[in-house]
Parts: C-alpha cells; structure tokens; sequence
C-alpha cells in the first residue's frame, strides 16, 4: 500500500483540519512548511478568494499544500475550476459524496482526500478514486457526524483498501499513537492547529481552546440534523434551548448569524461560534505550527517505546505474567 | 504504581462491563475463569438476589470477581452490605459519585474501581479512595457521558494517579493497543461480551449486536439528560420521536416499560432495549469468554509488533524519512 506521506508529498503523515473563515493562507503555509499538510478551507469563499489565497500559499512555502471543498458550498464547481487550473497538489473534502468531482480533479494531477464518517460513504468514496480517506471521529470540532474515532476507524479500516487517515481527539503523541494501532496510517488535526502561532483566528478563540476542560464542548444542531461541536458557552446554550423547544429552523439560523465571524474575528467568548473538537482539553500552549507537528510524533515515538517498556515488564498488555 | 492486575488480582487487565440483567454468575464466573474480572451486575435487583449470584459464581469459579452497584438504585445501602458480607473481591460503580461508600468497602478489604466519564468525578472518586477509575467513552453500550474514549482517557490519565481503565470502544486487538496508548493500564470491554457463549441474553440481542454495522447505535434519552446507547430499532426510534416532540418523561418511560426484558430474555429486535456499544459493527462471531480474552491480547501484541515493523520502515509515526 502506498504510503500517506507519498499520497501528500509531505514528510510528516499529517493534514490539518479544515476550519472556514480560520484556515487561510498563514496557517496552511505554516503548517506546509513545518512538514505536513496545510490546507486552505474554502467553503463559504469565492473563487477569487480561493484563487488569491492559492498563490499567498505558494509564495509563502514551496512544500506541497491542499484545498478543502465544502460539498455543499453553492459555487463548489466554480471553485474546482480554479483548484484545477492551479493545479493545487491535494484536495480533501467534507459535507457528502465527492464521487462526481474525483475524475476531474485527477484527470489534472490532484490527489483526492475525502473527511467521511461512516463506513458506507468510505466505500463509495474508494470506489469513485479517492486516494485516501480521512475517518473523522464525532469528537472533532465543528461538522461532525455520530461515530467516535475509536469506533470508526477500525471499521473503515477493515472496509477499505485506500489508507485511513484519522481525525478527531488527536492532539499529542498519545492520540497520534492510538491511531496508529487502530489502523490509520496518518492523522488529520484540527483543534490543536486553532493555537498556532500563525493562525489568524482572534486571541479570544484562542483563549477559548487553551481554557478548555474535558466537557467543555457541546454537539449545537443535533435536532436539525446538521450536529456542530463547539465550545458551550452562552450563545452555544441559547442554541440548545431553542431547540430543545423544537424552535423553527429559521429562528435557530437567525440566531446563528454573524456568530462565525464574531468568533473568528472579534474573539467573542460569550456570543461566538467558537468550534473545538474535545480534545480542547489537552491543548495547553500555544505554538508554531511546525513546533506542534514534530512534537507531536516526537511524543507518539516515546510514547510507543515507553509502552513497550511496560509490556516487557510484564504489567501490561499481555497481562502480569502470572 | 501498583499495576491493574495486581489491583483485580487476575491474568489479564481486563474487567467485563455491567450489563444490567445480562451480566450474571454465568458471564461473570466464564469471564473470570478466563483470566479477567468477571462482574455481576447488581442494578435493578434485590439484596438477595444478589447473594445468591455472589454464591453461585463463587460455585463456578476459584478466581476473583466483582459486583457492579449502581448507585441510583433504591436498595444501594442493602446491596452494600451482601458485598461486604461476601467480601467480593472488587466492586465497580456506575451512574454517580460513590465517595461516601468507599471507606466501608475498603475495611472490608474490597477493591473499589468507579466507571466515570468526566475529569472531575476521577478526581473526586481518587481523593475518596477508589483503587482505580474506569473511563468511559460516550461510544460505551447502555449509560453514556457525552466525551469519547479517544478524548477522555489521556485527560484522566493526566488528572488521576491512580491506574485508568479504559472503556467504550474496545472489541479487539486494535482498541486494546490504542488503549494502552492513551494512558491506560487495563480496559473495560462489555459489547464483546455480549455474545460471548456463556452469556445468557436471548440469541435474538446476540444477532443484533453480530449483525450490527459502525452506524446501528444511537443514543436515545438525551433530551432528559440520561443518554442509552442502544441498537437504532423500531423502538430506538419511537422513543427518540417522543423526544422530539419533547413529550412528557412519563409517556417515554411508559414505551420503555419491559423493553429490557423483551430484549434479553425474548430477543425481541424490534420492540427490545438492545444497549450496545458504537463498537458492534466489529464483533462477528459468538466465541467463549476465554477465548475472546485471549484472542484480544494476543491480537493487541500483534498489533503493536506490527506498527512497529512499520515503524522501523519509515513510513508512518516518524515521517517517512525524506
């Protein structure tokens, strides 16, 4: 099997999450040049934006970089015209089946990632020439669906025969290690990535993340069909209540309006949509992008020799020897 | 740090989950037999329906075993007293705060080891006293939090001294290396069990939890704060519509009335409460309680030889070399 480093062109295993409005080019190139995989999100931009954001990307770093394509978006062709023309290295997509688009962009030379999860979308997605997958855990920040990362990638590990890259509750070598024995071969990071230093995102997010704790994120949207993880805050509360009185859908987005931007931008803590995945908890400072990647599969590297340790003290794995 | 077999006195790191109805002398006693901590689950039962289980199983097996209490249940002071009568060797607490137990179990030289699916209540089960905490994931079977086992156990791991346990998630090799990964010492592990050969539930729950695939669970009584993770049936769905329609807690407590005994004693697929983990879509085949132990380790060992082998081929964990 191919392996994911030569799928991506990086030499670190690693894709950064897709975050709209967060991940620009400053964060996509730091994280290109810090040796994994930096991706610009497009969904809810123009094609001019995109374009725009390609060539900073390319004047910032000469390392292999990705676009993410927010199925859903209205313009999602118009914007796979302009990953086509410029040729931009990998794609990795989010929001449904990306079968029709795959021929297309591989006609041009572009490696296919699709973000799914469950089983069955891993299937089609292989079958329609996806490279790669990315199995994202309901833990993650942001869209997310049901099953968890320990669940899913095993299953979709079992499914298919393209590798599995898995998101959702890594961000240290303990979480990089885990998903190596349950059968990934790489690892997406969103949430970690939020603190980066070169991440644009408003100091008030950032401080969002860094105060995180184990219950600090809630699933918003459940009742729409469309679950969101976010930090639970007052926005992120009012959002509950309404649906929890089964408020019109109408009335729940009127609310949602501009809170996105309020987030992102103005870092506000009370009335942002301020998405994290649960692992918020761990992620304590706040880093380059390229400290964070080679100290994470540092770890991951000590960790698995520490376990082995354990094992061969004979308290662990295979039991106490007795 | 004393190590968890030391903690359970058994082979292998292992404890079978409670099951409420499920998890009896017959379970409990092949578990333990296989060399790991095979438990009874006490909740909904009387006190000497109880004794008589802590006997029987004490017929059946020579080796350690232990008693799961649920602490909302009425009878938990009555149940506590058969224990310590009994002086079981391990107790397991589920749906609460144990603290002002502990003491007791402990004179009597009993093991407490509290399943928990927050930060704080490891911390607070710790400073009572407790041996070991189990942490559970929101992937588990039956009562849930709402953090996965990939987020949840190296925030635990990070805020306790004493040995975590990892729960929600774990049917084979791959889960129990991933386990040990994020800081485990041992795990939980109660869906397999489910279909183990000494288990008594009805043939019609074992093949819903075989044929179960990664999206057949679903968490039904989140609305009223109390979440079940169960097969998505006929059931599972009239119950999450009542939800929706945010009926009375009474009416959905109706429709469940006798739902658990439909699913373990008569199999019902339909109408039955079938708790399952998020993990089922991976158990296949009905197999003795010893031979999933052992399958399990052995496969996790495998597993871990097997990374590193990918390791050392530059391909994953540290890059791939370039």
């Amino acid at each position: 099997m191919i392996n994911v480093c030569e799928i991506l062109g990086t030499r670190y295993p690693i894709i950064q999450g897709a975050m709209a409005r967060i991940a620009e080019c400053n964060l996509a190139a730091a994280v290109s040049n810090g040796g994994g995989l930096g991706i610009i999100a497009s969904g809810g931009e123009s094609a001019d934006w995109l374009r725009q954001q390609i060539q900073k990307t390319r004047e910032m770093t000469d390392q292999p970089f990705g676009v993410n394509l927010m199925l859903l978006a209205p313009n999602v062709e118009e914007l796979i015209e302009v990953i086509c023309e410029e040729r931009v290295p990998v794609v990795t997509t989010g929001a449904g089946n990306p079968g029709k688009y795959i021929a297309k962009m591989k006609e041009h030379g572009i490696k296919v990632v699709p973000v799914v999860a469950n089983v069955a979308l891993a299937m089609r997605v292989e079958r329609a020439g996806a490279d790669a997958v990315v199995a994202e855990g309901t833990e993650a920040g942001g869209h997310i669906g049901e099953t968890t990362t320990m669940a899913l990638v095993p299953q979709i590990a079992d499914a298919v025969k393209i590798p599995v890259i898995a998101a959702g509750g890594i961000a240290d070598g303990r979480g990089v290690a885990a998903a190596y024995m349950l059968g990934a071969k790489g690892i997406q990071v969103g949430t970690r990535f939020l603190v980066a230093k070169e991440c644009i995102v408003a100091q008030g997010y950032k401080d969002a993340i860094l105060k995180a704790k184990d219950s600090s994120t809630v699933a918003t949207g459940r009742s729409t069909g469309h679950p969101v993880r976010v930090i639970k805050n007052k926005l992120a509360r009012e959002i509950l209540s309404l649906e929890k009185k089964n408020e019109d859908v109408e009335k729940i987005n009127e609310l949602c309006t501009g809170t996105l931007a309020a987030a992102v931008r103005d870092g506000d803590a009370d009335h942002g949509n301020i998405m994290s995945g649960q692992i918020a908890g761990l992620v304590k400072k706040e880093q380059s992008a390229a400290e964070i990647i080679q100290e994470m599969f540092k770890e991951a590297e000590e960790i698995y020799e520490d376990r082995n340790h354990i094992c061969r003290a004979g308290s662990s794995i295979s039991g106490n020897g007795k």
